[in-house]
């Protein structure tokens, strides 16, 4: 069974209490394995910028099954995927995207969270996995 | 002052909940002043292709400050603005598209719906406009 | 020789004189001869959908040699250019956009006009024409 | 309150003087909060590959609140925001890109220039953000 809204909704507030308890104003956006978005949120003076970001990061996420962090240690120069970020539109592959996962080890969706250090990207966007609710 | 986001979730949730009451599946978006993305929801099992023309309404709606099927009936074949949908990268003329106006009648954003007939879609987005709240 | 930017500005000029004294607000935009942008002002409070449509339609004149008009009127259905606005990632066949002759009679660029009725934006158009400078 | 037309074209004149007196050819670009264009002029005979350049700095120190070179330091490979480039329909991440930032400290919009070094790039939008006037 697929993401619900529900469930969207349930990662991006716990994502979003995150940056306010962090005090970082960010992109919030959960797309569901289709990769098509279900929930997006931009706080109040948050990047413009990272409007784009935070779903091409969900996206990449969802893409290939991976925090995007990980895809960016194989697109470096010299690396086996270099350049890959210019494929599918363009993808997003530093920290700040990362799959949800069911209670069956199916990926179900995955969270992108863009405005801040890449560090406090990962770290809301963990938040927003951790409040995935149950069905 | 530009919208916050308290403000666009007060107007998805006002949209959402006529959905809801009215037994359709909308994608609702919501945009700000400079016609970028504030908050967007997809319902379970809405149609995937609405998710684009969701937010293509709400963009088509603050571009030009009119309802967008106000701009649908200018578009016509013989129509004075005939094909204008293929500028801006793409708009949406029918309706489901509607400016939010604040309180000193400056126009703060969009909203914009899609995912059953344009009458519901247009229904839904004027409930999201009454559901605005203040500052 | 192309147009230069004092020739476009002295046209952007113009036009703006034009619009204020008409009381619209308009995005103006001024192509060269290789439907490049030279000079664009957007008045404020003007549509912002009418910036992309102000740069489309001077391009489209220069792409044609002629005003968007004239191209509209055979882009109509049954027409033999039907639906040719999805060409040349877009154009704008509705009045607004007419071309800038040299004296010599060579096509030197085109004005574009967006903000208003066809007919406003036409007239905006013909004083930007008419205020072009002498080299 | 948003940047007025008048206000870019200060900015616009400022760094066009600033341009001549160094004997270089530059596009100059001014976006307001929302990133979307307000003035814009490309010099005689300046690159043509720069007038996309000019706008995407332009837009890129508006979506991050920072200037271009700025970002670019970020992006390298190995660093943190690696390739973010692909983003927001292509970012451009060297110098040439500045923040408008109004007397409260807001951002009011940016100017992006390109058409010579980047060193001059930068010079000159520099020059065009000393010339911001009051409004």
């Amino acid at each position: 069974m697929g993401l619900t809204l529900k469930q969207a909704q349930g990662v991006v507030q716990a994502a979003h209490e995150k940056a306010v308890a962090m005090g970082v104003k960010m992109n919030i956006a959960v797309v569901d394995a289709g990769a098509n978005l279900v929930a997006f949120i931009r706080m109040d003076d948050a990047w413009l910028g990272s409007l784009d970001i935070s779903i091409k990061k969900a996206k990449t996420a969802r893409f290939f099954d991976m925090p995007t962090g990980e895809l960016g240690k194989l697109s470096q120069p010299g690396g086996p995927l270099f350049n890959i970020e210019v494929s599918n539109g363009g993808l997003i592959t530093f920290p700040g995207g990362i799959p949800l996962v069911g209670d069956g080890g199916q990926v179900m969706g995955a969270i992108g969270v863009s405005g801040s250090t890449v560090e406090n990207d990962h770290t809301v966007a963990e938040a927003g996995v951790a409040g995935l609710p149950a069905r």
